[in-house]
């Protein structure tokens, strides 16, 4: 693919704090989020807001929340449109915004991504969630995302002979993390192995700590072009890929269920179009939503090799200063995973680390950071790959 | 804007015939509507597809639907991601096509809309659909998008002293070019203005006929460069302009409510992007869900002065050699409004048209057409604007 078109970099971000039942409405957190991002770009307009969210249409009964939201934030005329890709939602918004700045058609794109679980029963959240899988085929035979990364830990714990405990270093370096993040949802939280492995078995062999919690968040970037991005700030974050990749539908049509397809495709793509090899990465921020997640995606995209991903988390080599740290400021587990959300936190997250901002959690003069969002059974997954000079 | 982006051209159309009631399910309409569009292009793979459909989520209980459809096509691996923009979400997934070729980040890129609205009871659809109104302030209330169009119809109606049969033309204009429109729900159907003043009021002053049918259908389009869109086809159209604009999301917060001010908006950029002026547009497919909102957008966009829209519609200057051609294949009310779906149907009538493949209702080499798209109550309004040399 030629390169012609224009470098989009980041000169702004916004989030709020990712809480268990937000005081805010869904709109209010959106808009939070969205003016956090200009005033951090020092900007009170912007050409276009690409909408990420998920559940908003049946927990809020809200559909068109992209026009909802503008208005709401007083941006009447803007450019205004919603994306969805299931759990990878946010992500897609992201994407958007990359194309919008990056054909020409917009100079300033905000990303927003916004979600709130806390408005319904869990068991109505699970539902709807499920429907990120196959309405004919997988939900009226009872699958939930849940269930789904169940059986795949199930498949790895018997494939490579490993205990469940053998992931409990994801949980562990997540919640390290999430610590001393002001906006996770378990800032001050510690936890250890033995909190893991007494934890409740929410669907064998998946415990308590192997999957992300329900909550509430909004987070924003705001995107330029590269050559204009001096102009917002002095440490602008450029973006140096964006690619998606989808694999069979079903897992059980999948060849080989333990190798994440759609992961390993997007990746080998980003790193071909950011013209970056898998060892200049110097920050990983993945999709930890199940830590069986977190370790099939280290394998996909070659981190580790196939069967020894939970080893890096095991071994430290996850953690702030090892060799590849992942989830920063929490992940999804520790800093929470509001769905439509997520992506934009993760973005957010990573421009703090590049951009020598990221406090307690800072990672040592990280200069290329890379993004792995998957949405449902990693059926459509987004990577990101951002650096600085 | 600079324009130094990627020109995109349409090098394939498809399109199923619109029903009342599909023998297909959702994804089965969706995979036949994109093949069609690939094989008219004469390829058998694309880069990317993008997805149009606001209900599946809740008729058809199907989020992530994308990734899911370009599974069921057999295209493993392909980007693949939703967008909405409530009834105008067809137009929002030919716009992210349209930035993906433009920002080169895709060489062929489809843009699908799919819509199946008979799996459910009339009521059920029409909660649904009101979700593209505001949740707090709006459906509360009892607001529906047909409650919400027939306050502008009775607005108008008081403000201009017109009675409800000056909009019958718009009725009659789209019934006659359905009527040989092998796609259109209603081909072959002869409607009379006895038919129109006679049918059943369903929310005063709005008939029967004022008001788009519930159906299902979807369509597609296949885009790629324009200076690669001649390997593909002879006669490739152009996209001249793309725009997207937002209102007061509520209707009752805007200072004028007779006056579209993202439909005037969006037209005008578009315009302006395309350097074509209003009299250089030879056809006008607009959202004529409502007549009421068909006559606000010609007022809208300047080919009526306000007061005058339906004037057009009665004195024949909207007909297929009138002055200025709608709903040339149909329209909303006519060929049908399956709503993710309907935008790409337009666009492939456009496409038919501006190639002189229209049939019986070929309008005198035209060499422009402009498409107007209405999300919600005009929260929301994408203009394309298509042209051949």
């Amino acid at each position: 693919m030629d390169k012609t078109f224009r470098n989009v970099s980041i000169v702004g971000i916004g989030q709020i704090p990712v809480q268990k039942k937000s005081p805010l409405s869904l709109r209010e957190m959106g808009v939070q989020a969205m003016q956090l991002a200009m005033e951090d770009a020092g900007v009170d307009a912007v050409d276009a807001v690409f909408v990420g969210n998920m559940l908003g249409d049946e927990l809020q009964n809200q559909k068109h929340l992209a026009a909802l939201i503008a208005s709401a934030a007083g941006l009447r005329g803007v450019e205004a449109l919603q994306v969805q890709a299931a759990t990878a939602t946010g992500a897609a918004a992201l994407r958007m915004a990359y194309f919008a700045v990056a054909s020409g058609e917009a100079r300033r794109a905000i990303a927003l991504g916004v979600e709130q679980m806390s408005s319904a029963p869990p068991d109505v959240v699970t539902a709807a969630i499920a429907k990120a899988l196959d309405a004919e085929r997988e939900t009226p035979q009872g699958w939930t995302m849940l269930k789904q990364n169940a059986r795949l830990m199930q498949l790895y714990m018997e494939r490579y002979q490993v205990p469940a405990s053998a992931f409990n270093g994801f949980a562990l370096t997540a919640h390290e993390n999430a610590f001393s993040n002001p906006n996770a949802l378990f800032v001050g939280k510690q936890v250890t192995p033995e909190m893991i492995d007494q934890s409740r078995v929410i669907h064998a062999p998946l415990r308590l700590y192997d999957a992300a919690p329900i909550c509430d968040g909004a987070a924003a970037v705001l995107l330029t072009r590269t050559d204009e991005a001096r102009a917002y700030t002095d440490q602008p974050v450029n973006i140096l890929s964006s690619s998606v990749a989808t694999d069979w539908f079903c897992v059980e049509d999948r060849p080989k269920p333990l190798e994440l397809y759609a992961v390993r495709r997007s990746a080998l793509e980003a790193f071909r179009k950011a013209n970056v090899h898998r060892s200049d990465i110097d920050i990983f921020e993945l999709h930890d939503a199940f830590s069986i997640m977190a370790c099939l995606t280290l394998e996909a995209v070659g981190f580790a090799p196939a069967g020894h991903g939970w080893r890096m988390a095991a071994e430290g080599q996850l953690a702030l200063h090892g060799s590849l740290p992942i989830a920063t400021l929490g992940g999804l587990k520790g800093r929470g995973h509001p769905i439509g959300a997520t992506a934009l936190y993760q973005t957010s997250e990573i421009v703090l680390q590049l951009t020598g901002k990221a406090g307690a959690n800072q990672v040592h003069h990280p200069r290329k950071a890379m993004l792995v969002s998957v949405g449902g059974a990693a059926s459509t997954v987004l990577t990101h790959i951002f650096g600085v000079e």
